[in-house]
């Protein structure tokens, strides 16, 4: 049977990668004050995050062999997924940079952090860089090792197609609600989060197996991109509807003009009147003004809109997953338990 | 006989790559005006220069081959070429926000251009992963394609962990001379510029030619970073002693508390009473304080310093070409190119 890893498992993994990374670059001469530097780089950017990304390569591999994974398959898989996280990592400290976010964590961000300010660029582009050297570590006698090089320059790549479109659609100090589109949200869910997020977790586990056959990826992919969507969706969601107490932080989409679901829901069935509404009082650093939005939603009954979606996503992903070949080595179980984790969350 | 390329020749072949690079983001259906926006940094980023690292690829491939190249050979080795002009692209844009800088080429830094500023980060990543599309596109068939994508991923290390070290070695507003030594100003000068402008090219000469055995590889190393050494000792001798007609900028190099092979020659030899003079002067944005610290250069013979170590350097440089073993394909007159250009210039 297969069994589901824990964050302690995974976590557990990630001393020895550190070291690997640490001696590889000690390997150069790195002077020792960059050593420092480097190691609390990745101490503080690549750990202490929930893990869902990383801790799925593990569970989907388990999945698809449907037990329970050896010392050196876990492993490899908890590397595997490791490197995801470090990708996020990547994303996430330029991220805040562009955004000009506060806090990541609970903790200031890392370009915010004592003596860092913009060094944490050079610091992104090395959590990146050490997807590789791990890749090259453990990676090279691999039958796909090539198709996984591959696989994460097209990942990295469609996430900052993403990025770019979402920096020019929704910029923090513009508003201009002509600028926001269905068609345009759903390109930057797609390419922002639901690849990088959804897709290559379980495109690592089925290149680790060399299960990747062409129509494996495609049934991955048919999948994790609608249920990547419709998981940003429901962050867009809670974001205005959660209890702040369940999604541990104040949602702040409105004030910050984000391209969320939401105002694209709004704007596609306002009044002229509302659609006025809405262009006074999105995207300002102003409570009151966001509190007009928030009563617009509810006049709009964007929760019983968003209920009604969730219903429909939920239900066409369910119908593709019965749908699957399991011919070739893919599991339903796989996309079961994504699904399983998302589904109705508050958190 | 080899032919040496012009800069038209070499910029005539960036149209096609662009149109290639444009097309792959279009395959996404990326929305035109994020299409736009891409163009215009590669256009802005990638060309313009003086393109003498892209160049030495066609150079190195025709003085290997002992021959001008075909047509399809000329495209290869230049497109190669522009690979090695885009990862410089990734690093000039990320460094111009990491150093603060105001112009670049002659006019405003890329993130300091109209709408764009931090930006301008995902655009730095967005010429990096051009690269790994050209070699998609141009190299997958290529026996030695592997070989090309962990070259970059090494070199793109390399360059990070050089520019991590300068970072942290003269932060521009921090002045601590105790920080610099000769050995960390070897570090930066061998990692964030030698690899990537020396032994680059030519790697990438070899491998498309398809005679990059470890030796071959190993001899180019050997040479061209020693020689890459030489160059930034000479770009900072002349960032001070050179004639800014010559050199088409004024240096800045004291100023900005930059970690100069001058400012590192000048701490070994001082006296105390200099040290102190070069304590209180030295990377201050003030142009009394920078005439003391040139004072202090002539009083120390800091030019003719340079000049014996030029002689020394270059003696050394040719006695290691004098020694190469030409019998597995390797040139000499490839090493003989690089140092011709470089030898005794004044911009």
């Amino acid at each position: 049977m297969a069994q589901k890893t824990t964050l302690e498992a995974f976590e557990a993994v990630f001393p020895k990668l550190e070291e690997v990374l640490v001696e590889h670059a000690q390997s150069y001469k790195l002077p020792a004050q960059a050593v420092e530097w480097y190691k609390n780089s990745l101490k503080t950017n690549a750990v202490g995050g929930k893990c869902n990304r990383g801790m799925s390569v593990p569970d989907s591999v388990s999945l698809l062999l449907g037990r329970a994974l050896t010392e050196d398959e876990y492993f490899q898989a908890a590397t595997l997924g490791w490197m995801t996280e470090l990708l996020q990592a990547f994303f996430l400290v330029s991220d805040d940079i562009m955004d000009s976010s506060i806090t990541r964590r609970g903790k200031p961000c890392w370009y915010r952090q004592e003596g860092v300010g913009m060094i944490a660029i050079n610091d992104a582009f090395m959590l990146e860089a050490a997807i590789y050297t791990l890749l090259k570590k453990f990676f090279r006698g691999h039958p796909r090792y090539v198709d996984l090089l591959e696989l994460f320059h097209e990942v990295t790549y469609q996430t900052e197609i993403g990025q770019l479109c979402d920096l020019l659609t929704a910029p923090e100090d513009v508003v201009d609600l002509d600028n926001f589109s269905m068609e345009k949200y759903r390109f930057i869910v797609v390419y922002k989060t639901a690849y990088y997020s959804f897709y290559l977790p379980v495109a690592l586990a089925l290149y680790m197996l060399d299960i990747a056959t062409p129509e494996n990826l495609k049934q991955a992919e048919d999948i994790l991109i609608p249920l990547g969507e419709y998981f940003q969706i429901q962050d867009d969601y809670l974001d205005n509807f959660g209890l702040p107490e369940h999604i541990g932080k104040i949602g702040t989409d409105i004030m910050d003009n984000k391209c969320s679901w939401l105002v694209n829901q709004a704007l596609a069935i306002v009044t002229p009147e509302q659609r006025r509404v809405l262009e006074e009082n999105y995207g300002r650093k102003d409570k009151d003004k966001e509190a007009v939005i928030k009563r617009l939603y509810n006049e709009l009954n964007l929760e019983q809109r968003y209920k009604d979606y969730e219903e429909r996503a939920v239900g066409e992903v369910r119908a593709l997953i019965a749908k699957i070949d399991e011919s070739k080595g893919m599991r339903k179980s796989v996309f079961e338990a994504f699904l399983g984790k998302i589904y109705k969350r508050t958190k």
